[in-house]
């Protein structure tokens, strides 16, 4: 429980599992674990009960990238519970591969690594470079719902 | 044979291999197989000789929501004809890991989840939910020639 | 070393490492290796220098399809330097399995596909078409800092 232990050390509390919208039907895996990987499917900021963070609008208009990046960092968090609960254990998770940050970006906005620099950095803390070190792209793009920043990932884990 | 099966019970027929626009040249596999993955190039809504479905714009805008929900149920169907065609056996897929469904999105349409769901319940009545359950994202980007919505996928195939 | 007997024989120098932007902070690996697959983070055409190729705007627009195009090929070769620092060895990569062009597209644009053939071509040529040919997927998007064409892959490794 390595990694646990570090959470705590840093006083994070990680969120519930995300909560639907209302209307919304899942038709999909928030986590698809097979063999030695975890597929993990786009997570956004999640206030601690598990509703969703309410950060709508394109980042360099109606968002900050100050505010982005942090949404980022709320995307790890909202990720690892759901790596938590569904492998038992965060230390399962051995190496981080790739990361795709979806940035609901303004036409003229251009900081995307910045933004997303947010989630990775909070791997990086957690895991270290030779486990939390991934590849990754952050594509500007228009995401479901609107929402700021979204990121999936691909995880290799101890079977 | 079960999948197969399955399409015949529902009435569904799958289409003839694509045939690429004219003037078109195709420098990529639809899809990659290589041990047990099957890496597949995003796949559009067909008629059934294999002609692209004429169907371009904005979701959204010009192509009404549900229309590109029923275009992500075609795709569906144009990539289990091409793991057809590839694998001899659709039952070689054993598992479906990640899906990706690119949406030629209006500026302001937020409702990929719906769109990409076309996709994913097709799949998941073929398959069930052990076998068919997938990660996914379903960011809004614009597509080649158009399209209004075309999915890419990552599954376990059986060496 | 046939692969690069290829490039000699066909007089292309592979470029030196990228150089950052002055000011971007790099959390994440150019290459992440683990077992028997390298995943690549999107590299952009580069000077020999490695210093980023001055290329910007929105392809359809500011840029010209055919300068993309070059572009495109211009990243193969930046991913190429990468993979053979981080390998030694350009053989050690066994199959191309999946490839992500990140097109900055103008908002009518729509020749995707011919421009990620640059890229395609290139790896098609010094592979050969059982090892180098891939799954591929174009989305316009918009990059960070607003560069043209940005290209990621997933590839086999011999370990």
């Amino acid at each position: 429980m390595r990694i646990e232990a570090r959470l705590e050390e840093r006083g994070i509390v990680l969120p519930q599992p995300v909560k639907p919208y209302p209307g919304v039907q899942v038709r999909f895996a928030w986590v698809r674990v097979r063999d030695n990987r975890a597929y993990v499917s786009p997570h956004m900021e999640l206030n601690e009960d598990g509703t969703v963070a309410d950060l709508y609008g394109k980042v360099g208009a109606e968002v900050s990238p100050e505010r982005a990046r942090k949404a980022a960092r709320g995307a790890a968090l909202a990720m690892l519970a759901s790596l938590k609960r569904e492998l038992g254990d965060l230390d399962r998770v051995t190496a981080w591969l790739t990361v795709t940050g979806l940035i609901n970006a303004a036409p003229d906005f251009e900081g995307n690594t910045e933004v997303l620099n947010g989630f990775s950095e909070v791997i990086l803390d957690l895991y270290g470079e030779e486990a939390g070190l991934h590849a990754r792209m952050a594509p500007g793009v228009a995401t479901p719902f609107g929402q700021a920043v979204i990121v999936a990932a691909e995880v290799e884990v101890d079977t």
